[in-house]
Order: C-alpha cells, then sequence, then structure tokens
C-alpha cells in the first residue's frame, strides 16, 4: 500500500474539497451573532442544536440533491434525502420528528418520482413529511430537505468534542450494495425491512443516551477520513488513524471505501473504557464497529500502516470547512 | 365596479391557479398516514405542528424562491426568504426560533449577494440562520429556507377552524411599497426600523394567545381573496366579502391591492364580539385593519359591492389546492 499516495488522493477527493467554500459564506453571519439566543450549536455540525427552554431540545438540519444524480434518477433523489436527513439528525443521538421539502422539477412525471421516492424513505424510517413548496415547471431537477428531531438537552453527540487522548471509532453497516449512480455511494437501506433499518439508525440515540460517546459525526461526502477532518477542525485535535483496522466489506478497495457516503456510518470518539460497550452495543443492531485510532493535540489528520504514515490534513495550515465554531457548551 | 369581471380576474389570477398541482402531489401521502403520530397539522396551512411532548408544539414551514427574480435580484432573494418564512410561523401564532437554508447560485457574487440579503433579514427579524446547504456552481440561482418556531400547545391559529357565523378581518401594514420586482409585491419591511418589524410580526402571538380568533392564515402569493379561499377550503365552509369595506393604500387599483403578496397581511377569522379587540391590537402595532365580511356555510367566496355580486370559488365544484385536511383537533 503507498500511504502517501492514498492520503494525497484522500486531501484532494471532490467530496472534501467541496466543502471549502462553506467558511466564507457561514462567517458572514459573525455579524448578527447577537441574534443567536436560543441557539447551542449551528453550523458546523450535522444539525443545530435550539434549545428553547423544555427539556428536550430542537435538532435542524437541511441537505439537498441537485445535479445529474436529480436528472437521471428522480426516485433515487427522493429516497436519499430522506436517508441523509434522517441520518444528521441520528447522528447527533436525536429523534427524527418531521420533515419538510422544497422541490423544483422539469416535468411532472420526475416529481410524482421524487415524491414517490420520499414516499417510500418516510415509511421505511417512519419520518412524516409535513410541508414543502413545488415548482413543477423549472429547467432542472432538485431537492432540498429539512428535518427537525429532538434529544435530552443533555444526551447530544456534537463534533467539536473530541479531545486528545479518546478513541476513534469508525461504525458501519456492512450490509450494503455500491449505488447504481456513483461509485462513492452506499445503499444499506432499500432492500432492508423497515424494523432492521430503524433499528440501525436509533442505535446512536442509545449510545447518546448512554453519554458513550465524547463526539461523532455522520460519514457523509467527504468519506471516512475526510469526515474525521471535520470533526477534528470543529474540535480543534488531531487524530491518527490505522488504516488496517478499518472495517471493510469484502470485495471493495481501501481507496473507494474510504471515500464511500456509507449511508449508515459515523466515526465517533470516546474515551477508551467505553469503546468495548460502544462496540458491542452497534454489533447488537448488526452494524460493525471498531477502534481504528486515537485523538491527539497535534491538529494533523494521519493515516498508518505498516509503519508506513502519511498526513491528510494538516489543519495548522490549511482547512476543511473552515468554520469556526463559537457555540456555548452545554 | 365590474365586479363579475374582477371575481373571474381573482379566480384565474396565476397566483391562485399555481396552487392546483399540490393536491395530486400532497395526496400520495396518505398512504403512509401511519407515520404521522405527532403531527397535528402538515399540508394545507401555513406551518406544520408537532407534539413531541412538552408544553409549546413545535412549527415547521418551508418556502422558496425560484426563476426570473432569484437571477435579478439575489438580495431581495435572500432578504425575502426570511420575511416569508418568518411570516408562516407568525400567522400561526408562533414564535419564529431558527431557520436553515439550501442555496444553489451561478456564481460566487450571486451566492453572496443572497447570503447578504438573508443576514440582513435575520438582523431586521432577530431570526438566526443556523443550517445550509450550498451548491455554488449550478446553471441558476434558487434559494430555499425552512423554519421552526413554538406556540403554546392551545395558541395555535390554524387555517381549518373557520366556522359559520366568524367575522372576517383582513389585517396589512399600509406603510409599504410596490416592490420592483413585481407589481404584485409590497414591501413593508426592508426601510424600517426592526424594532416596528418586530412588534408588527409578532402581534398574532398576542391575538393567538389571548384566543382572540378561531382561524387565520397569511396572506401569500394567491393574495387577499385567493388566500380566504384556501381558508375556507381547508375549514370547508364559505365566504361572502364586501369589497368596499377591504382597507387599501391610497393610489392602487383594486384589482391590484387583492392580487398583491402584502408581506405583513393576514385573512383571520374570530367571533364577532371579538372583532373590536382584535381591531384595536392590529392598530396599536401600526397595523390596519377591519371588518370585509362574513363566513357561511355555502362553500362558495363571493365578493359584493353596492348590489353587485359574484362569485370567485365556488369549492363545490373547483379547487384551489385540493388539499383535504385530516388533522386532529387539539
Amino acid at each position: 500500500m503507498d500511504i502517501e499516495q492514498l492520503a494525497t488522493n484522500l486531501r484532494n477527493f471532490e467530496g472534501v474539497t467541496r466543502k471549502k467554500p462553506i467558511a466564507d459564506i457561514v462567517n458572514m453571519f459573525d455579524e448578527v451573532r447577537s441574534e443567536y439566543g436560543e441557539t447551542i450549536v449551528d453550523f458546523g455540525d450535522d444539525a443545530a442544536v435550539l434549545d428553547t427552554g423544555g427539556d428536550e431540545v430542537i435538532l435542524f438540519a437541511a441537505d439537498a440533491i441537485w445535479g445529474r444524480i436529480a436528472l437521471e434518477s428522480p426516485w433515487w433523489t427522493g429516497y436519499t434525502s430522506v436517508v441523509v436527513n434522517v441520518n444528521d439528525i441520528s447522528a447527533m443521538g436525536g429523534r427524527p420528528v418531521a420533515m419538510v421539502n422544497v422541490m423544483s422539477s422539469c416535468d411532472t412525471e420526475a416529481c410524482k418520482e421524487m415524491m414517490r421516492g420520499i414516499k417510500d424513505g418516510v415509511k421505511k424510517f417512519g419520518v412524516p413529511m409535513v410541508g414543502g413548496h413545488v415548482h413543477p415547471d423549472t429547467p432542472y431537477n432538485s431537492l432540498g430537505v429539512a428535518i427537525i428531531g429532538v434529544a435530552k438537552k443533555d444526551c447530544i453527540v456534537r463534533s467539536d468534542m473530541a479531545r486528545p487522548g479518546d478513541a476513534i471509532i469508525a461504525a458501519y453497516d456492512m450490509d450494503g450494495r455500491v449505488g447504481k449512480n456513483s461509485p462513492y455511494s452506499w445503499d444499506t437501506t432499500s432492500f432492508k425491512d423497515n424494523q432492521t433499518v430503524r433499528d440501525r439508525f436509533l442505535v446512536m440515540q442509545t449510545l447518546a443516551e448512554k453519554k458513550l460517546l465524547t463526539a461523532g459525526k455522520d460519514i457523509s461526502n467527504p468519506g471516512t477520513v475526510g469526515t474525521l477532518g471535520m470533526l477534528c477542525e470543529t474540535s480543534k485535535v488531531g487524530a491518527s488513524v490505522d488504516v488496517t483496522k478499518i472495517p471493510m466489506p469484502e470485495g471493495l478497495e481501501l481507496e473507494q471505501w474510504l471515500k464511500i457516503y456509507p449511508a449508515t456510518g459515523y466515526i465517533l470518539t470516546a474515551k477508551p473504557e467505553n469503546c468495548d460497550e460502544c462496540i458491542r452495543i452497534f454489533e447488537d443492531v448488526g452494524i460493525t464497529a471498531a477502534v481504528i485510532g486515537e485523538i491527539n493535540d497535534s491538529k494533523e489528520i494521519d493515516i498508518y500502516s505498516d509503519g508506513q504514515k502519511a498526513v491528510v490534513f494538516d489543519l495548522n495550515t490549511d482547512t476543511i470547512t473552515g468554520i469556526d465554531m463559537e457555540t456555548e457548551d452545554i
């Protein structure tokens, strides 16, 4: 394995580099910070966290699907919009409550196919679509979905709380298939029964309520190492990963697997003494988890294998999203 | 005044007819109703209402801005996306808590202009933008925003609760300007100080908490009579409106005014004995309100003036959105 080449390829992966324009935009809001009274976490995590005074906090996130995939596969666009949004809430240890959507489509058929995909997602995950806005006559297909969830106030899994000495756990549903629309998508839900899917995506709630994790993040477009990089960036820490420890499905190359958006996949950090229990809880619902490395204070994310080591991200000099989370501890 | 002609023009107004494709789509979700456990109100009202078990319910809505206006006026697109979303929550008697957005834009400049518009909206209304998803390289500009709010469980102003015998109140901020992007937009906020704007959009909360209203709806693209039609459709009632009673700004023709999206404007219903107090509460914050007609059981929405009368919508035979709200009473 050429670990230097792998590090370079992961650093330059489009799933990672596309995150760069975010900071410029997010940092524009610094000026109006005085209006953020009830906001505990905003940009920079899977979901924003709002404390409106009750026992539970509200989680709030949005994701969108555009471009070639939306034109070619409207059903998948609708279905996967539910998957990614539900994961934004479950990754924080929350319970998804409802979604709304904003849809535009080229024609009635594409519009209905997207809606069929959403409906199948609603059925699979048990999270209702309660409102929306449709433009049935645009020159493109696109679908934005926002989701709300709730979580107990002191049981949220944030991405900015990893600390040096924490172990890094990668957890995946290995029973999946590379999606037909991209070599970097991994479908773990569409072919499974509802109960299995719900058990797997709700397990993060159990881990959150048992307070077994220090931080965590849904593995999304930047892939496993890119997502770890984002978690380290918001936590202001570094990480060292033994790539030979990363659980992998049979028949896939390591580089492809590390770039995949695994649908049900998380990067988590925990105190070393809690890792065995975390892994057991994942295994009980059919998710494979393993300790793959350690958080340190270097602000570098490196990968190693068989005595070779290479730096993927050096956050001392570079940024991934560049978002500086200035949020309250709770 | 040719009242027949006016009725025809209001019925065929694009702001109204564009609502028709909604029903087909919404009714697809009937099949997955069993997943809607915490949902009190969904499609068909300004915002969905979710009861997650606390003292307050969560309000959740989405709106989007596309097309020519988004290409030509990215700042206004950003700003107005805040206005329309904040109104969705305030029209229900709720307090807006936070927004998320999904943005796509042709170029960095348009993207930044939209964000500047959003930022100015955040500053004006005091509602934070806490997350989002940006596609900075699409062949079009579009902006979808979702908003959450909270309201006391028994103090929500819904659109499906108008009953025969209720008076109809129209309320508008008359201190506005026809927007430069459309003869049917009415800007009441961009040139006013923050406190005046906040007082005016939060007054619905006072009316809701005093339980002075039976139903209500934010006047949006379908205009005053179109919005009343939608309220009657979800409430399964009819209405009769004396157009000479409708408050109007100087210098505008009635037909244009009735098609305008008045930014801060509501169609409300109330028991006749509560109307004076409603109007006084509006006037205290600078909003003009008047009783303009009465709800009846005809399922027709008619307008009259000087002894002439004409039917705008006959809901016995026609639909506006066609959404059949099957939601719980609370």
